[in-house]
């Protein structure tokens, strides 16, 4: 069959997401879902709330009623604030408005391999420049560089690491461009950029409810940006980008955050404890901010582990682009416990 | 404020979707809703089968399980069926992996303008062809046009009318490019282009459960296509691109189509009766097989009636682009006889 693609979608293979199964019995620690189910008041309002009205007609196009939410929970004015199908929606967006065909952008490496994806679709340069201090400082050249566009993921995936609010600042402070800090393990990280929002109007952040909410079966994200930057943004979007049940479902979770705090800080006190765990097997652990951590086995690929994982039902995340490293998302303490198990069994 | 955008972006205007209000005692006939609530199976499914495991968890990628339903339901093998999130997100994918900057797309005028926004975004040629025979035959140039995409709207909007499948397949035939037939509106018409399918590679369906089935809240579209249509345009789409909410609400409505057949025979019923009585009233009313009805009134502007119907509690659609009709959604029979002596009242 002929092609009628543009050449790039042609040449080009998407992102490739990390295996997804409803299988019962396999534990899945692979694409940093919460172990834990979302506040129980997501299932309650959705049962309650959701009325075959709201169903048949057409959602609010900018989730006002969740905005108004929002701008509570975060401190943020309403319009301030973008709700996307997820925040991968919002990064599509983002590179949509601003990067034209040639231009470039800049991001730290190794991140969140959608980015390139992204930048394919546009037909611009992407730069990756590696980080500096174990993926702890940014570089130089990420700071200084001229650019369309610059992103940071912070914390970072698939290290896990973060590098400080005074390190972003520089970026901010130095760039002619919009700079995306992508937030969306932040909440379980020690600090956030929201305090630099007001200061610089080229900031975007973006969070998600997938992880710290235990909502990635919901699909909504936020944009954090000036007014200028969102309403330029929504030329793009689709005009019902967020359905009703996402909008309720959000809403609900927002409310009871404290639900949320509370299983962040559980799985921070499993992450803490796994990483030292992993680190007396003789396991080099990147040290971890985000809901996963990121481990490497001196002069070893870690392939093998990652099969033999997955033989015995255990699913993390291997990148063929990274054969020397896993990526594993931070479980319930028992299911870490078994995780462990298995590897000292295939190890041994 | 500096602007970071690219011109496109800083330069035009996004789509404007008709008014949306969640206001008790608002008769809202503008945006082509069902008046009608989805079949009862679709909250009850998402009251009984949603789970706390499912709204944690990623969505199945490729919505598999409703590509399962949808399958049987349109006789249609599940790889040439593509889940969107609405059928707006399948139409910006199309417009994205289709067209370069400078190609062309070619499609009849008048019709749904957001084929004009994706363009823009694109920075493609749209090249907007008026309609033959009171926009019930194609355009010549549009059949034989040379282009990288083509669209045809059938049943239309804003005006409801049909061309016959043997127009449509004439376009087919004659292009060396895909050729989308959006079929929004198709459940409210006498024919549709699924038995074209299996012979034109080039040919994309588009599909929604926004009207027919009562889900415009939940945002559900299909795409029926060739494999290596879907393959392609798959690359360029978010890898979890409909929630785990809708995928359930839109499985529940397919499994019971035969209480959506019911309701669309009613709003057909209601749409001949409403469209005889307009016309007594020396309305000339397009012959529609939508949803909705395209109205003029000889020698008038209509945006005084809009106003009127407005101030009255009554929401119709008004383009500006076209002042001298109004496009009418059929609602309940009840809402319809409002709407008439509202009009006699504004019109005396």
């Amino acid at each position: 069959m002929k092609s009628y693609f543009r050449k790039i979608i042609e040449n080009m293979t998407g992102y490739i997401p990390g295996e997804q199964t409803g299988e019962k019995g396999v534990v899945k620690l692979n694409t940093n879902e919460n172990p834990y189910p979302p506040s129980p008041r997501v299932l309650e309002q959705i049962r309650a709330r959701l009325s075959e009205r709201e169903l048949a007609l057409y959602p609010p196009p900018l989730s006002d009623p969740l905005r108004v939410v929002a701008q509570k929970t975060y401190g943020i004015p309403a319009d301030w604030i973008l709700v996307g199908n997820g925040s991968d929606e919002l990064l599509n967006l983002i590179f949509r408005v601003f990067l034209d065909k040639e231009d470039r952008v800049l991001y730290p490496y190794p991140t969140y391999t959608l980015y390139r994806t992204l930048a394919l679709l546009q037909e611009a340069h992407y730069q990756e420049i590696p980080f500096e201090e174990n993926y702890q400082l940014l570089p130089e050249e990420l700071v200084q560089g001229e650019a369309k566009l610059k992103i940071i993921c912070n914390p970072n995936s698939p290290t896990g690491t973060v590098v400080s609010i005074s390190e972003v600042e520089k970026v901010l402070a130095a760039s002619a461009c919009p700079v995306v800090v992508d937030e969306a393990y932040v909440d379980f990280a020690e600090e956030n950029c929201l305090s630099l929002l007001k200061k610089y109007p080229n900031l975007l952040i973006l969070r998600t409810l997938s992880k710290s909410f235990a909502l990635a079966g919901a699909r909504v994200g936020f944009l954090f940006a000036w007014p200028e930057m969102t309403q330029g943004i929504i030329k793009a979007k689709d005009s019902y980008n967020v359905g009703i049940m996402p909008q309720i479902a959000a809403q609900a979770a927002l409310e009871d955050i404290e639900y949320t705090r509370a299983r962040v800080e559980q799985i921070k006190k499993t992450r803490s404890w796994f990483s030292s765990e992993l680190a007396k097997m003789g396991f080099v652990v990147y040290p971890s901010q985000a809901n996963f951590v990121w481990v490497q086995l001196p002069g070893s690929s870690l392939g093998f582990l990652y099969q033999g994982l997955k033989e015995r039902n255990i699913l993390v995340r291997y990148f063929s682009e990274w054969p020397d490293a896993l990526r594993i998302t931070i479980g319930r303490e028992e299911d870490m416990k078994l995780l462990l198990e298995e590897m000292l069994e295939i190890l041994k």
